[in-house]
């Protein structure tokens, strides 16, 4: 089954609201066999609406829309849809009686704009929307589907998830798609594609690798029948990776470095501190994304003032012999945290977040510390230019990664 | 001026990577007095580029493409461009040369698929793209344009910041739209909406509103031959808005909240601390977010546990009577970061990020408190339940507001 998706409205043309209503629904589509080919954004505009669909009706199976079903009349997307089928809206008794009452219950009166989010065209039906007024339309015809949803992202969410996606899932007669990905770190994406080929020939089985910050993903896709068939045939690719790749492989589909960090500490019983200037908290920040952070993390400190990380127990000798922005530096930042606080372990992250160079290094100058149990420290070293938020990412990425190398150097 | 973005990655369109380029872009594209009407993605496939090129070729003046420069045999937009044009890409020896030289200058060589990053056609010249390996292409036709960037973000954005931007600049000859946001905080949209109602009616001028996480936003946007007019239009205007608004304006256009604190700050010749729990190191993170915040944050601490509370000066005998996550606790964290890190200003955040409740507290519930040079402290709580990320922002969000309200109070 083709599809495309088609995102309405003038704020998300203009970039004032970032669209993620597309990419929500784009991520399910190859789960239930459905390929997309196309996304568009259209501003809120009858003519270009109606062009937009008519090309999407001409060359896709189901079309998904979402956006345009508010009340106001900026919002044409029922317009639209009637007009590219030259069918008449009308008011359906129904929806009206359910719309009335929706404002009734919160006491005010429906203003009379409204009227046109109970409308219907005879190849529609209403899809229910209990978050919001504006219910949806499921239009079929000639073996074509258009689907409209409102843009309120809960709104959205709610009636994909409980309305258009279970429907869609029982017309899916085709194959069906399951992926999994491995994540990988320390091994560059074209050692990882070296070393991953001999797999790529396997039958029914779709490999791709993958460069994102986090490290090189290897997805392995398999189209079935069912999904356990599927899973029947991506599971004996997945334990090769296993065996290829071992250590290097840190977690699978949505894990997140620090979720993993989590596990790792808390079924080891271990605890963090971290002590962290150039980064200004977003280390100790990405650390407590997770639920349960609190089980291993006992705190931050953020030294943005030299006189501060003194104050935490720096010492001053080896700030004056190498300077802040150094290895030397750093690793004394995460021995003193881990004193500090008496944790297990002690990260340090020091560095010139910019624009401005310090102590004659360049911005983006970065050296991130581990202290461990035995008393040992390993320091990583990193160098980018690309601005102060990325510089801030990718130094704690770097910190993420150096300590997770440690906590395997101590298990062997 | 017509114009339309095509976002080109498989990657894009399944919704793995969200499409922040285009919005960028967008943005933008007002005050160049281009109208944009169409965004597209599309994947990487050669038939589906060229046949959305061509439509776009064929409504549009200007078509500004990202993504699908890259090395490989994925990266099809030149072929595309080439395809549309039906002209024969060919390397150039200049750009070659460059390329070479870049890998060599990170001491490997020069993968030979990379070459296809040195192509041009006849009616294409290369635009610098100091941050990567693939030069953007301009493309210019029978009076058209096309404009093709990598899809890389920190690459994409310099390039359309020095080279894009400005050229197109130098050729709008229409109308310039210049807009003038004015940043509100503490009064609802409704009443926004009405204290700004008697300058609707204004000539030549368009006013909106928008609910946006750091309170109203008002938009003040003039058409006008040249910028120097529109900005004659919407001066008066925003004189009148300030009158009107007085202390609730707290920023124009791209002021942050952490930007307008920090020159607040750094022109008073204060500093400031922080101690929190809940936002785990976001507070801190966002106030360093911008350049320049070393001249008056001092630092901070992530007092996850309660015993690093304690240990950072809190007294154990109000967390005993008021609880953790209470405001008694918010304040004694803000005078003792305060006494702590010998600062003007002091912090204090502690609640319950979930998703399980702590101290029998819902999660969302959170306490913010601010310590002031004259020994005073003033709290602030919310609640909310829209998950652990959006209770950390919001956080932050509502102790900055509470610093700037505690400031301003201070003036007075």
């Amino acid at each position: 089954m083709k599809a495309e998706i088609i995102a309405i409205g003038t704020e998300i043309l203009l970039g004032e609201i970032i669209d993620t209503n597309s990419a929500h629904i784009a991520q399910q589509l190859p789960e239930l066999g459905i390929d997309l080919f196309y996304k568009t954004v259209v501003g809120d505009n009858l003519g270009r609406i109606t062009e937009t669909f008519e090309r999407a009706w001409n060359r896709s199976d189901l079309v998904i829309t979402t956006g345009g079903l508010g009340p106001t009349e900026d919002d044409m997307t029922r317009e639209g849809v009637a007009s590219l089928l030259h069918e008449e809206p009308r008011v359906d008794p129904g929806l009206e009686r359910r719309l009335r009452a929706w404002f009734e219950g919160r006491g005010f009166p429906m203003p009379e704009t409204n009227l046109k989010q109970a409308w219907l065209i005879p190849s529609a039906r209403a899809i229910d929307n209990p978050r919001g007024t504006a219910p949806g339309w499921w239009v079929e015809r000639d073996g074509r589907v258009i689907v409209c949803m409102p843009g309120v992202p809960p709104e959205m969410e709610r009636m994909w998830a409980n309305e258009v996606r279970p429907e869609l899932e029982r017309r899916s007669d085709g194959q069906v798609l399951v992926t999994r990905t491995i994540k990988t770190v320390g091994i560059g994406e074209g050692t990882v594609d070296e070393m991953a080929r001999r797999l790529y020939g396997t039958p029914g089985i779709g490999i791709g690798t993958y460069a994102r910050a986090d490290g090189v993903h290897l997805r392995i896709g398999a189209k079935a029948a069912s999904r356990e068939d599927a899973w029947a045939r991506i599971e004996p690719v997945e334990r090769e990776m296993e065996s290829i790749f071992g250590t290097a492989i840190w977690g699978r589909d949505d894990d997140t470095f620090e979720g993993m960090l989590r596990d790792e500490f808390v079924s080891r019983r271990l605890t963090l501190g971290v002590m962290e200037s150039v980064t200004g908290g977003l280390m100790a920040s990405t650390l407590t994304d997770v639920p349960g952070a609190a089980d291993y993390f006992k705190g931050g400190l953020v030294t943005y003032w030299t006189d501060q990380k003194i104050e935490a127990g720096v010492d001053a000798a080896i700030i004056a012999e190498y300077g802040v922005i150094s290895p030397e530096t750093a690793a004394e930042m995460a021995r003193a945290v881990r004193l500090r606080l008496g944790t297990d372990y002690g990260i340090g992250i020091t560095g010139v977040g910019g624009p401005d160079p310090m102590e004659g290094k360049a911005p983006g100058t970065v050296h991130v510390a581990v202290a461990d149990p035995e008393g040992g420290t390993s320091t990583l070293s990193m160098s980018m230019n690309q601005g102060r938020a990325a510089v801030k990412r990718r130094a704690v990425l770097t910190a993420m990664i150096l300590l997770r190398r440690s906590l395997l150097g101590e298990r062997r």
